[in-house]
């Protein structure tokens, strides 16, 4: 046991770790590869220096769970014990405060890899991926607690707001090149152009064809947006864009198993959907103050992968 | 491929998509006769016109997905593609407004098509019926979609309202007889004594037995809810009932298999279970100002299909 | 027939049917022992003779629906019917108020044994134990639904809150002692020092390392959500506590299988989830007055016992 142990140190095996956890970065995206793991994370250095730290601090602890647990190792290997620690850990770092902040955001982290297990067990019989369901909930549970316990601090961007005076605010500027590249850069909560671009390089890194359904994605969901009346503040943001994105890139692409099929419409299907979702999700969160996160994306891909379980030519 | 195309749309297989259609209709009502359905899309139609071709036109795009998609034909001749696309139209016809609200509609039926064939492959191995379950969630996102989307407008029949200030209206006439056609009426939003008749027409149809259990099952939904002080109003629009009739179909009749059973008993059971749950419902949505729909109907009779295979008696 | 029926009711299965009766009692603590189910409706009996009465009729309910649905032996003997029975007769006949309250509770109970049955089924193949799942939705469902039915009176003790006007508390007396002895008794809504030694001595009839767990899981909550900032009120009531209680004797006792593990680390990481998650659930039932019951319980454990299949050594 002893010397197991010690083998496990050697410097072949702290590459493993480093490529598993870039790798867990990477995966946020649906990417199984550290070198677009890399641009990943230098995206996210360029626009907060501490934000990268948590961000490789989070892909650590879940790979560090997933290898302490016992889980099998090609998993851990390609990343699935980090991306939901990733995102958590980004989440909480990003919508707590306080000076303690960064340890419950590590802690997250930890949880979402043991929540992440917990769902692969949930889910192994259905063929379907968890894909991002354990950092929502666990984002949302954790949030939510800010209300109870004084040690959480919410940041003041979230707070509750009342439905029956709710009005949708139809100011703000259109800027399509800008929606380009907020799209993108919402999935890891960024908005610089620099943070986009190496986010573009991240995926077009991974394959080319990855990258024209990110372009097409988010046209789409830009497009459907502003056509049925979405603000244009949140639009042009990104905020309608992030789901479609990873929505096109799962059904069209990742989980897309078969050539006979109308794949490339059922991404762009999908990614309509999750405007929609993206909608109706926001006002089921309102009057508790939460942001939608990856859960369109999630329910879209859920349905139509599942669907084509028994509608194969989808 | 062309050769099997073509022969496809022969007048014998435009009668297959037609007598599929039909039956997506009756679906509605659990049951599965192209004849019930053309009653039941007259009783649609002499209500309202539009609503009538909305059905129609819903239960083709259901049908038509699943033959797309590529299903399994079993299912498709039995219209199960067509009962949540009935609905779905309606409701969003009826609570959605605006000139392209028959186009969101549409869309609707064609998405509650792709979720029903999701559901059959979640459900695959639960050896419980799907029901309507897919309607409901999608009918609900596409309604609270409108908060966020300024060209989805809701009626203003719903709107969001405040538990707190919340008082139980106990004004209105008890008519009991009203309450008897209501009941079935409001499976498809029907208010007309005739509608009601050409819905009993259309269950009698498909069986006496069935005809019996619709009235047994909302006269105990109008008995409990009245006896445990629900609205007026709302009892004998036939609110409380519809749910109950459903409930009582599907436990005692549709799904019930073995003979040495309290069949009867358990679909009373779950008719007055659909009254607590139709209560509760409601005030779970009241601050979201969204209909229950049929949920009270998916959860009871989940419940005691679901425990019949613990419970092999009940 | 009627021969089998008289030889099911000789004194030796009116035996049978108590004990499985007073272990449903005992299972609320997840101990199959009679005797502990004893103590614990003494420890119940002792604060209030009515709320006696109705956990052990609604014990007896949970049975019979057991034994009437034809339910497998072992199970019912196990008291498996009973405990979800127990705890919705107890709740129900806690927060609704009115002169046929207790009718209500007792058919609140007698659904809980077929909600248990449903659950049992839908869990068949999870490797994963369903908990007090059905009492808590059930309870909530009925308590939900005395705002639409004039005949269910809710206590004033739950009503609506405002998450927009919300203020956390912080007054209150820090008392330990008393925070020990009110964790154990909050699983049964109980206050008195004397039931919780009552329920102290049922634990440790059980095992003294049930006890143990016990002890160990309420002070860590009793610390980490003191430390958290937590409700000083809420948390010396035990309203931190119990959920605590529940899960580290899940976690570490019962449900833990292999011995090569942290299984006191996991169910301590489990004691705290249910800290979060209690002021979680508790914001999220805040506009609807609702009381958290177990449910941080049951996903702590959830979560926990799902990941153990892909992370064996937790």
């Amino acid at each position: 046991m002893q010397n197991t142990m010690q083998k496990s140190w050697t410097k072949e095996s702290l590459a493993t770790f480093l490529i598993a956890s870039l790798k867990g970065i990477s995966q946020v995206l649906l990417i199984n590869n550290a070198i677009s793991g890399l641009f990943i994370l230098l995206a996210i250095t360029t626009s907060s220096f501490l934000l990268g730290i948590m961000t490789l601090l989070s892909a650590f602890i879940g790979t560090i769970v997933g290898i302490l647990g016992g889980a099998d190792k090609e998993s851990i290997k390609q990343g699935l014990f980090g991306y939901n620690s990733v995102l958590t850990g980004i989440v909480l770092t990003l919508f707590l405060t306080g000076p303690y902040h960064w340890i419950i955001a590590l802690f997250g982290a930890a949880i979402a890899a043991v929540f992440t297990a917990a769902m692969m067990h949930a889910f192994k019989n259905s063929g379907v991926p968890i894909l991002t369901f354990p950092f929502i909930i666990l984002s949302w549970m954790m949030l939510l607690a800010s209300y109870r316990l004084k040690e959480f601090h919410l940041t003041p961007t979230l707070f509750p707001q009342d439905l029956l005076n709710w009005e949708v605010d139809m100011t703000g500027n259109i800027d399509w090149v800008e929606g380009m590249f907020n799209g993108i850069g919402q999935i890891f909560f960024l908005h610089s152009t620099l943070s986009g671009i190496l986010l573009f390089i991240a995926v077009f890194w991974a394959g080319w064809k990855l990258g024209l359904y990110v372009i097409i994605g988010n046209s789409v969901a830009l497009l459907v947006s502003y056509l049925l009346g979405g603000e244009p503040n949140l639009i042009f943001m990104g905020l309608y864009g992030y789901n479609a994105i990873l929505t096109i890139i799962a059904v069209s692409a990742v989980f897309n198993t078969k050539s006979n099929r109308f794949n490339l419409f059922s991404g762009i299907v999908g990614a309509c959907l999750t405007v929609l979702l993206t909608a109706s999700i926001a006002t089921l969160l309102l009057p508790y103050g939460l942001p939608a996160l990856t859960m369109p994306f999630v329910l879209s891909t859920w349905l139509i992968l599942s669907a084509r379980k028994v509608l194969p030519r989808l």
